[in-house]
C-alpha cells in the first residue's frame, strides 16, 4: 500500500527491534536517510540497526559517529532509498527479499516490493521524506541527525545543482543548517576535496573521452588499470560519472567502468527531455529521468555499439 | 555612514535617475544584484541603468532579457558588490570615484568609500542584501528578479558549497525558486556546462600543477598561450581558480593567470584558518577570508617565490 510520511511515523511509533536496509554500493542518501531515521528511533528508546550489502566509503563515517551496533531479535524491516529488491545487493537480497515491511523511497521506478511503501517521487532525496517522518515522530532533530539529512539531500542533488532540487529542498537544507548540520565539512568531503590520484584519473579520462552522434553523446571509459595506475578506487571516483554530460552540446553522457570481474557497468546522465532511465532499461538497469545505471556482461565494443544505437533512438 | 537594508530602501524610494555600478571583471553577484535592483526600481517607475567597466560574459545575458538602456540625466549613483573604488575598473573609477552616494556590499574589506554604505559581511552574496532591500521597497519579486537574485547567491556560494552559505542563503534560494527563478538553466549554465576547450584547459592545468611546502600549497598556471591553444578565454574559465585548493591536503591553492599585457594575476583560495585576503594584501590585493585575488607586475618566477614565502608564513 502507498502510505504517507505521517502514516510511516504512526507505524514506526508502534514498532521496535527495527532493521533499516540501505541499497548496494551505498551513497549519501541511502546512508544519510538510514542513519537519521535510526538516530531518531533510538532517541525514542527503540532498538535499531542499519545494514549495508557492500563496504561503505570511509568518508561517510561521520554519519554514525558515536553509534554502536545493538543486539536484538529483529522484528521489523525498513528499506530506505531502494527502488527494487535487486538494489539490495546479493547478500541482503538473499536475506530480505519478500520480508521488507516498509519502504521509504523517492524513485518513481519503485516496484512496491515492500508491505507498505512511502513513495514521494517529487522529493529530491529520500532524506527529505525522512525529515518529515522524524518531525511526525515528534523527535527533536539534533545536529547529528541534521548532518545525516543534509548529507542525503546535498549528495542526491549534486549540492543543489541538479534539476530535482525544489524550493522544499532548499527549505529543509536551511533548517538542517540552522539545527547544526556540519555543512562545511560535509561539502568539503563530498564535493570539494579530491586526491591527486582522482585528479590524475580525471585527466586520463578527459584525454580519452569519445564523442558520437554529432557530439550529442559522450562516452568515457574507466578501466581497472586506470584505477590501479592512479591509486584510486571506484567508490572514491563516483562523482566522475557526471563529467561526460557536462560537455557543451552533449545530451547523453555515459561513463563505462570496468568491474573487477571483467564485466562492465555504465552510469548514464542525460539532459531533458532525454530519459536516462529508459535508456538503461534496455540493458536491464534503471534509475531516475536524468541519472540511471546498468550493467553489461558482453564485450566493451558491443556495449558501446548498443549504447550508440539506443541513444540514437532516444535522441530522435 | 553604515546603514541597514531598510534604510537603503528608504533612500532609494526618494531617488530617481539612478545609475548602478558593477565591479570590474563582472561576476554573477555584482550583475545579478545590480539587475535585480534595477528591475525593482524600474517597476516603481524610476529611471535606472547599470554600468559595467569590462565586457560581460554572454552567459549572463538572460539577466537583462527584455531590458533596454534608458535615457536620463543621472542623479544618484549606487555601487553593488564593490569593496573598493579600485574594483570599479579604470574607466568607471575615472568617472565615479568620490561620487558614489550608496554602496551595497558584503565584503568585510569594504573601504566605506561611498556616502552611505550598507555592509552586511555575513551575507553570502550582495544579492542576499538586495533581496531584503527589494522587500523593503515593497516591490513584488517576479520570476526575472528571482533569477537575478538566485544567480548572485548561487554563483557567490559555488552553488551553496562554500563556507559563506548560511541558513538564510538556503532560505532565500528556496523563496527565489518558489517565485519562479529559472534555477535549472542557471545551474546548467553556471556550474555544469563546460566546452571541450575548457575541459582541455583543465586537463593541461592538471598536468602542470605544482606543489610546495609539503603539498600544502598548490600553484596552477594558465598562460595566454593555453587560452589560445584551447580556444578559451579567461572569463569562461573563472571556475578553474578553485581547482588547486580541491586537492586533498592542500591548504592554499593559487591559480596564476597571465594577463594580455604580460603581467600576472592570481586567485588565492584557502581552507580555514588560512586567510586568503591577508595573503593577497601583501601584493596589494584583497577579497574574502577564503577567496581573494591580487596582481603582480614582475616575473612569474618572482611571483611564485614570493607566494611560497608569504604562504609559508601564513601556514605557521
Amino acid at each position: 500500500m502507498n502510505i504517507t510520511s505521517k502514516q510511516v511515523a504512526e507505524i514506526l511509533a508502534q514498532q521496535d527491534n527495527i532493521t533499516i536496509l540501505t541499497h548496494f554500493h551505498p551513497d549519501g542518501d541511502t546512508l544519510g536517510s538510514a542513519v537519521a531515521l535510526l538516530r531518531a528511533l533510538r532517541k525514542m528508546g527503540k532498538k535499531v540497526n542499519f545494514l549495508n550489502n557492500d563496504p561503505i566509503h570511509p568518508k561517510y563515517a561521520y554519519l554514525w559517529e558515536g553509534l554502536q551496533k545493538q543486539d536484538f531479535e529483529e522484528q521489523f524491516v525498513v528499506a530506505v532509498d531502494i527502488a527494487t529488491e535487486e538494489l539490495l545487493g546479493d547478500d541482503l537480497k538473499a536475506r530480505y527479499a519478500g520480508k521488507i515491511a516498509l519502504a521509504i523511497d523517492h524513485h518513481p521506478s519503485n516496484t512496491l516490493f515492500a508491505g507498505d511503501t512511502c513513495l514521494e517521487g517529487d522529493s529530491a532525496a529520500a532524506a527529505e521524506i525522512v525529515y518529515y517522518i522524524i518531525k511526525y515522530l515528534g523527535v527533536e532533530i539534533d545536529a547529528q541527525m541534521a548532518s545525516c539529512i543534509y548529507t542525503g539531500i546535498s549528495t542526491d542533488t549534486g549540492c543543489f545543482k541538479f534539476r530535482n532540487t525544489t524550493a522544499r529542498t532548499f527549505y529543509i537544507a536551511g533548517v538542517m543548517k540552522d539545527l547544526g548540520a556540519d555543512t562545511e565539512n560535509i561539502n568539503e568531503v563530498m564535493f570539494e576535496i579530491k586526491t591527486r590520484g582522482e585528479l590524475e584519473l580525471e585527466r586520463r579520462l578527459l584525454e580519452k573521452m569519445h564523442y558520437y552522434l554529432d557530439n550529442r553523446l559522450a562516452i568515457a571509459l574507466i578501466t581497472q588499470e586506470m584505477y590501479r595506475v592512479t591509486g584510486t578506487t571506484e567508490d572514491e571516483c563516483d562523482y566522475i560519472a557526471s563529467l561526460p554530460r557536462q560537455v557543451a552540446g552533449v545530451m547523453v553522457g555515459i561513463t563505462i567502468r570496468e568491474r573487477t570481474n571483467g564485466t562492465w557497468k555504465a552510469s548514464v546522465r542525460t539532459k531533458p527531455p532525454i530519459d536516462a532511465s529508459a535508456i538503461c532499461k534496455q540493458f536491464g538497469g534503471g534509475g531516475h529521468a536524468n541519472a540511471a545505471g546498468c550493467r553489461f556482461d558482453g564485450s566493451l565494443k558491443e556495449f558501446v555499439a548498443k549504447f550508440v544505437e539506443v541513444v540514437e533512438e532516444a535522441l530522435q
